[in-house]
């Protein structure tokens, strides 16, 4: 048995989902909302909070808590396809700009995602500007770094398919459900996001639909 | 050959050395300053900043950047003696904590640790008693924590000495270097960090001195 504790358009959740699904491994749904506390969380010990994965196995139960222990375990546990490459080298860079991706993309998250979210679920409340600007001027530059990556290299980390490629992938899906991304001024990247977008793994993130919202006209647009 | 270039008080840094103590790995050192770019960056692509760990293998020059890929690399070319444990539920325990370390001491080091580091570069400078107090009062929260692992459990993340070991001990070796750890109100954190304090690999860190500075009394005091 595997389940799956997580919010649809987190970034860290989308990570794993996308892992998931390219590892061909099937799993329960339990959906958490940001701003409420699910009451399986106390259970998982302290600290503990979603995206959560559970699974029971010959071992006995497994709680993967944290991006870290759930994506470094899903790889070594179930190794078909590969998304940490043969060599030390390129597996190294993989590993470095995921977590580039998850830390730097925090900035980001914590202003202009989070304030999508609040206007979403606070419809009375004025949107706070100053928090919209510090997050989009945060995302142009990480956007700058990518784009200078997706320029010479046929994926994030070099010439293989990572858990890097998976992690960009799934925050700037996040970011592009609201409509936040100016692909016009990060063409190479953008011909990398549409290859990411048109794999299989990618179907059910495509076709996330929070209630009450509609995700911008491209954004399951596999030719945008 | 193994290079490794790195502050001796940063906290990364530190957790790297004890690790490469622990595996008995013998490697070269270039001090690098947290205020000024080594001219050596710039060789290890686009982003690299200290620690960074130089490796020359068989399979050519592996550069390792970011703690995440320095140290799961380690682990796995250097599997003796293990640091993550044999079960994937141990396993996935001691990364959710490391990680948790390194995420939720960011906030202590950038305000606490930082303003020690310019305190001691700009001595004409006032202290910033907003900094400290907001620093101080993180790690008061991060110690609360950890206290209680250290009431219920061996190590860190259970009955195995792991990463997250390493991983909290290094953070809290670079504020008790500046005399910022209030033991008395964490008596098994205390007890658990003298443990970690006599094994040989910590000599090193123990003896780090920083030019125009003195550790607290009992920083390398193994019964303090």
């Amino acid at each position: 048995m595997k389940r799956f504790y997580h919010w649809p358009l987190d970034p860290i959740g989308r990570t794993a989902r996308l892992v998931l699904a390219e590892k061909r491994l099937a799993f329960e749904t339990v959906e958490t909302r940001p701003w409420a506390v699910h009451p399986d969380m106390d259970r998982f010990g302290p600290g503990a909070a979603p995206p959560v994965f559970l699974e029971t196995t010959g071992e006995g139960r497994i709680v993967l808590l944290g991006s870290h222990a759930l994506l470094e375990y899903l790889e070594s546990a179930y190794p078909t396809p590969r998304l940490l490459p043969a060599s030390h080298q390129d597996t190294a860079e993989a590993r470095r700009l995921w977590r580039w991706c998850e830390d730097s993309f925090k900035l980001v998250n914590d202003n202009l995602l989070a304030e999508r979210i609040t206007q979403w679920v606070r419809r009375d409340r004025q949107p706070d500007s100053g928090a919209l600007r510090k997050g989009a001027h945060a995302l142009r530059g990480r956007l700058t770094f990518l784009n200078a990556l997706a320029e010479t290299r046929s994926y994030i980390a070099g010439r293989h398919l990572t858990l890097a490629d998976f992690s960009v992938a799934a925050h700037l899906s996040s970011l592009d459900y609201f409509g936040d991304l100016d692909w016009d001024t990060v063409p190479d990247l953008r011909a990398w996001y549409a290859r990411m977008k048109s794999r299989p793994s990618f179907r059910d993130v495509l076709a996330d639909r929070i209630e009450g919202t509609r995700p911008s006209g491209h954004y399951a647009d596999l030719d945008f």
